[in-house]
């Protein structure tokens, strides 16, 4: 450790309660990094910095400007894209001990919350007042809103409630040089001045530290309908989401598990749902729509070759949370790697095909979950360790592949996960030089030191 | 006219079609000047560019930058805090003519748009697939995207569907230099980089030129039912907002309509609603849960002092039609002021209560209208120009306290109107002085010169 790093700890001591500023190894290890999978691997941090008050951040941020010292933000580090990997010289700010929440208010239908607050404890305290916090990321019940607002996460959904920006009002953001500030507002509405709530959020940790948002909740549906649906094949079940939009029907949650993935289900479960069809759709209604809404499927789909789950039944149900652990809460290893593009939905079928003769010309296994009420589509790319030549190159060409073609297609490189370090190189691809500029300029402006989280996002 | 206008004008005259450049003084006038009302009386602009295409707005943009001429930007002009209205020697870049729906892709659930397109416009084109645009301000029927995209626009169904940001995927700005970037996705979800589309929303034309949208539809409601609400008193009124949102139902529209408002209905249209009670409530509910929410909404007031509308009846649909005509395209006028703040909905029956007593002790009359779904109140102020003593110091100072009452309560000085001019000398009554340096060294970036429709906004 340099002499200024080695002062820089000093100073945190003298400001910082004991208990906040941990040294042990093993604390170290576990806040370098989150699931990302990156071929570099993380160091271990100078310090962990566990804050229980607002004044503590900013006393931190202050001394890291006055040192020069980089500062990573994170909450559970449940991210999948290495947003809080430490790859140098730089001090972690664990934020999952301002974990209070600090108002609900139900008439108003928000919540105050500290960042390191649990998404799923959220849910659980708002829910006996009938409301709820709608974007439901696949860590919900492990990842913190503060890492939720970092990443503008998505969830299952979000085609109905929106992403995380649309239910965060304000933000309390500390800056690099420790002053504290309030963006956005405490309504629905509001539109004074430029929208620095928006931002922040998604920033990644590379403009400020939040340490306080004001949350939007939505009513808890009073009834909630689910069904599932078994097609001959991929591109009837793609056709089926055309006709459940085409009805005009909104639902909740709307999944589209392709064969490959309803396998690893079988083997999970022990179901038997990959002899049954060729892919599946599962539906969430919800509200007061909802019963209606599941019968105008039912009717969508009455004369047609699709096995419709029986009504009343609780399988539909079943298969939605088996669908939430299949994929977001597996972490990826050197051989597997899951993607998150976002695709127009029109394109979803032609996208699948390329990347099924991607798959194939790089000998490497790909299965496919989405949530294809809004075009967000997660390929998982697999290799054996040992099949044949470089593996781990043909596995990374065929990740590469599927970015660009959904670019082609007009899609996005990441539809709910966040640049973090992984997609950095592929921003590039798409965005243009002069966005990339003024993207840095405004990082610059906010964070001139570059000690915020340097080197990821952006 | 100075040297540098003139020689500047010359330029344009080499660069734009002769069609595009126009000194006539009708449009000139026209074009000085926004619906909001200001003691300062604006003037005629250096001359009005009408652009049909991207590319005369960045020849423009880029002369503007060469000779350092202030660029306002503009559609309709329906706003109504000044945010267009010329007081410096400034040209008006008219962008009306460029109103091409450029492509609707029904599958997508997208539309791409110029920005001139009127918002009404869009809703009949794309209501052929099933699908609309949600955000209704009150001027839709006049107003264009691109000025609903500059003032971030809401309206009436927001609480359900969302503000203009909501619905706002992808911009292509025209910046002050006269370079064209594409910044957002065309995907419902998607979180490279930071998120500038949401910047550019709601930056009144601060910031960049707005050429081009990628807009979000939604499913066109298969069903929509109609109610009114007729309460003893607006406590009562207010009380049954609460009611509704306890039961979980999100109407479309929510209104609250108060006694002074109920009696300008009656003058207007010859009706007799402000004999019947004290208070009015709104409600459109729609989608497939529509009835059912109809049905729970008789429910929960079946036992109480209530007026319910019959079921199937037109009258509450005549009224909302009738509320949207009530104030929002009215013009204000000096004696007459209509406000737009936000509260936090638990705040309701306070704040009118202040604001009763405020009117009273300046001797000004005060009625309101609300989205009352998202706390946006409307409160119009007016008084008598031969009434006692200085009536517009009475009203200035009616208005002011309205807007100071609702940031004591925690809410915003413009829920969706945009701060424009008439604002600005409020927002630091919002925002801290941190928060408005960071908003001006944005401007910075993207507008050394100033010259992007100085003056306004922040």
């Amino acid at each position: 450790m340099s002499n200024k790093q080695l002062a820089f700890l000093d100073r945190l001591t003298e400001v910082l309660p004991e208990e906040a500023l941990v040294h042990d190894e093993s604390v170290l290890s576990e806040n370098s990094r989150d699931f990302g999978q990156l071929a570099e691997e993380p160091i271990r941090p100078i310090a962990v910095v566990v804050p229980t008050e607002v004044e503590q951040v900013q006393r931190v941020m202050r001394l890291a400007t006055e040192f020069g010292v980089p500062v990573i933000s994170r909450g559970a580090g449940t991210g999948v894209s290495g947003g809080v990997h430490v790859l140098g010289p730089a001090i972690v700010l664990n934020l999952s001990k301002m974990n209070r929440i600090l108002e609900i208010r139900p008439d108003d239908e928000i919540a105050i919350v500290e960042p390191g607050v649990i998404n799923h404890d959220l849910n659980t305290a708002v829910a006996e007042f009938g409301l709820m916090y709608a974007p439901d990321p696949a860590s919900y019940k492990m990842s913190t809103l503060g890492g939720n607002v970092a990443t503008n996460a998505g969830g299952l959904r979000c085609a109905k409630y929106g992403v995380t920006r649309e239910s965060v009002l304000s933000l309390d953001v500390v800056l690099a040089d420790g002053r504290l500030i309030r963006v956005g507002k405490n309504t629905f509405k509001g539109v004074a001045g430029y929208d620095l709530a928006a931002l922040f959020t998604g920033s990644e940790g590379t403009l400020g530290i939040v340490v306080r948002a004001v949350i939007r909740l939505r009513y808890l549906p009073v009834d909630q309908r689910d069904i599932s649906l078994v097609f001959p094949s991929l591109e009837e079940a793609v056709h089926g989401v055309q006709l459940i939009a085409r009805a005009r029907i909104q639902p909740a949650i709307l999944e589209l598990v392709d064969h490959a993935t309803m396998q690893v289900l079988d083997e999970q479960y022990s179901t038997n749902l990959s002899a049954s069809g060729g892919a599946m759709l599962l539906a969430r209604l919800d509200g007061y729509g909802a019963l209606r809404e599941e019968d105008a499927i039912r009717d969508v789909f009455a004369e047609r070759d699709v096995e419709v789950s029986p009504s009343g039944s609780n399988g539909a149900t079943e298969l939605i949370e088996m669908r939430r652990t299949s994929r977001g809460d597996t972490k990826d290893d050197a051989y597997r790697t899951g993607e998150d593009v976002a695709i127009p939905k029109s394109k979803m079928v032609e996208y699948v095909h390329r990347l099924q003769a991607t798959a194939k010309q790089e000998r490497v296994d790909m299965r496919m979950i989405s949530h294809v009420g809004d075009g967000n589509l997660h390929p998982t790319f697999s290799v054996e360790p040992d099949d044949g030549d470089d593996p781990l190159g043909r596995l990374h060409r065929a990740v590469e592949s599927s970015v660009r073609i959904a670019l082609e297609m007009g899609g996005t490189i990441t539809g709910e996960h966040g640049v973090g370090l992984i997609k950095k190189d592929w921003l590039p691809w798409e965005q243009s030089a002069d966005v990339l500029e003024l993207q840095r300029s405004i990082k610059g402006l906010l964070d001139p030191l570059n000690i915020l989280n340097p080197g990821k996002g952006i």
